[in-house]
């Protein structure tokens, strides 16, 4: 019985530092990529020597800052234990290995989340922390921290980015009145939720067609100065020389994607300013998610119409919904719906959902779910 | 202190036994029509001496069942209390005034949770208790006591039934495939709550459209022996001559409303097998609600598709909503979707749902709410 209660001690605090090294992660959400989220905290006695989490890709790993934070208070590290939700690395690449720093302070014991499954390291840092005498335990909180790097996981075993597909549609299914009319179908509340979504994402991918009939600003709205790259996937080119995704900042940009051979005089008004314009021959959704990963997006949000939405399902470049649902209705069977022919005929082959979730946002409703 | 822990203790019972009223008054569900759901119990010291439901229309009311079982057991009632659900009736109708007999039993005190809306009963029940000497208290669990007989009161204010329209969608929003295929959007346990939301309605409204491309059963599967009857609403009078509709029992008929003359041959095919065909010249969804009404239906479901369903809504026949939603995608643009035309051309104009509300049915999400 003692021992239970041990065992179940020690579990417990494993997860609590566990849960500290996720919300440590997630102060990087949305700057990290290429690169996953990261938190870490070193721990004592109970007390927490030190603590951080990977800003940004090019600067420190967590690691690294837990480790000159606890050296600055001067205590030894070698009964000191290191938490970190993910697996530290063992290459050089950017920056030099964490399981190296690890050893090199002299910690004890290392507490590891997930393991990494970039096959730069994969299992490699635990090995190299062993084989250096560090005591190391694995596993802790492991579904959350695979949850929380879903999408880094997901990029580095396909070579494209973890695509989400948003949509906000009336309880009748309808993403727009009869006459296109759109604004507004969710509160306030879902509204924020979608800025808080894209804050999350590294690229948002829209329509020529909603930046003609919606002029939309896909910023995070103030919530914080990360702003994912726009991308504008348009094979016409037949885009308005006025729109509010021309107007750039420090951090708000803008990606043109289309085929050669457009509109020179508008390419160079986007230019001018300051618009990127990317010529493709093919301007398929695996093409386009090919490009984003190899600018080093791991998320990416399709928020656009039924017809993008439907074929980057179809090119399974979507893998996760967030469906909103406003509770009214507006009727219309030719009002537009949110996506667009898959080619299926028997309701029999419609895409399942895995572990739909489902929450209340404000008025409405929103159900998550993979693909 | 003690006053108000006696109050509160007092109201905790109340409440107990008027919850006891509504589970008794609900064994009548879907039965008691055009009559009200009713339920009531006798206590004397903490004790149960009778208690009884309405069953049907034309039988006697709850109070009746619950008095007659009290005196059987020989006891002193003038320090009993009669707990109903809803206030006793004061006239004469297919039964004496329950009034009356709450006085000739000699009952003390009376504990009634809805005032009823019926203009013949309307407090006057109250007030003829009171007047003979009887302790009548109100309003306890009113809120619970008014939804229950919803139905029922909405057609004593409106002379016309309840409308609720059902669909089933997929999560974007589609009622069928672009083949017209939609067997099944939703799962076995969402079916099942279908059929117990049929079992609570007195009919079952449905087009020729949906006769003809579903050929359903409108029953209740098995879950009671009652099942509401079932309307076809049909301009064309354009109806197969088998179909599952045609199909009756004791208890599952089939009434068919079309335009006057229409094609003889069947008509009187279906005549043969004891189908109800009538005739009307305007079969506008208030006309038909109206025929219903007169027929002594409090509650009928719209199950149907989204041309008959937007007339209905445009007419204001339908007053809640249960919308199911299968987490799964099925696209197509022209794939069906649950509301035609609403003539609503702004976003803004929608149609709001009063307190939805969302529960998860096996694998599938319901929201039900009140336009």
């Amino acid at each position: 019985m003692i021992e239970n209660t041990e065992k179940e001690g020690i579990t417990s605090v494993h997860d609590r530092w566990m849960q500290r090294c996720i919300d440590l992660a997630k102060q990087g959400r949305g700057q990290t990529a290429p690169n996953p989220m990261v938190g870490s905290v070193i721990i004592k006695n109970g007390q927490v020597l030190g603590e951080g989490f990977h800003p940004k890709a090019g600067e420190p790993h967590a690691e690294v800052f837990a480790i000159r934070a606890a050296q600055q208070t001067g205590v030894d590290l070698s009964d000191a234990t290191l938490y970190v939700n993910l697996e530290p690395c063992n290459h050089y690449g950017r920056t030099p290995p964490c399981s190296e720093a690890i050893i090199q302070a002299g910690i004890g014991k290392v507490v590891v989340g997930a393991i990494d499954a970039d096959p730069r390291v994969s299992g490699s840092g635990c090995d190299r922390l062993r084989s250096a005498g560090v005591q190391v335990t694995t596993g802790i909180l492991e579904q959350q921290c695979l949850e929380l790097n879903e999408a880094f996981f997901h990029r580095v075993k396909t070579n494209l980015p973890l695509g989400i597909f948003k949509y906000a549609m009336t309880l009748d299914g309808k993403i727009a009145t009869i006459s296109g009319h759109s604004y507004w179908i969710t509160g306030q509340e879902s509204r924020k939720l979608v800025h808080d979504l894209r804050l999350g994402c590294d690229a948002i991918i829209t329509g020529g067609n909603t930046v003609r009939l919606d002029n939309p600003h896909l910023t995070t709205h103030g919530l914080s100065k990360h702003c994912p790259l726009r991308v504008v996937v348009t094979k016409s080119f037949n885009l308005p020389e006025e729109a509010n995704l021309w107007n750039l900042t420090d951090t708000e940009r803008t990606l043109v994607m289309t085929l050669p051979h457009q509109n020179d005089q508008l390419k160079q008004k986007l230019s001018d300013r300051h618009v990127e314009i990317l010529e493709l021959e093919d301007l398929s959704p695996q093409i386009v998610m090919q490009e984003l990963a190899n600018r080093g997006c791991n998320q990416v949000l399709w928020e656009c119409g039924g017809r993008l939405g439907a074929a980057a399902i179809k090119a399974q470049m979507v893998q996760k919904i967030y469906a909103f649902i406003a509770p009214k209705l507006i009727g219309g069977f030719a009002a537009p719906s949110p996506i667009d022919d898959l080619g299926l005929n028997l309701m029999t082959e419609a895409l399942n959902l895995v572990n739909p979730k489902l929450q209340q946002i404000g008025t409405d409703f929103l159900i998550i779910g993979n693909l």
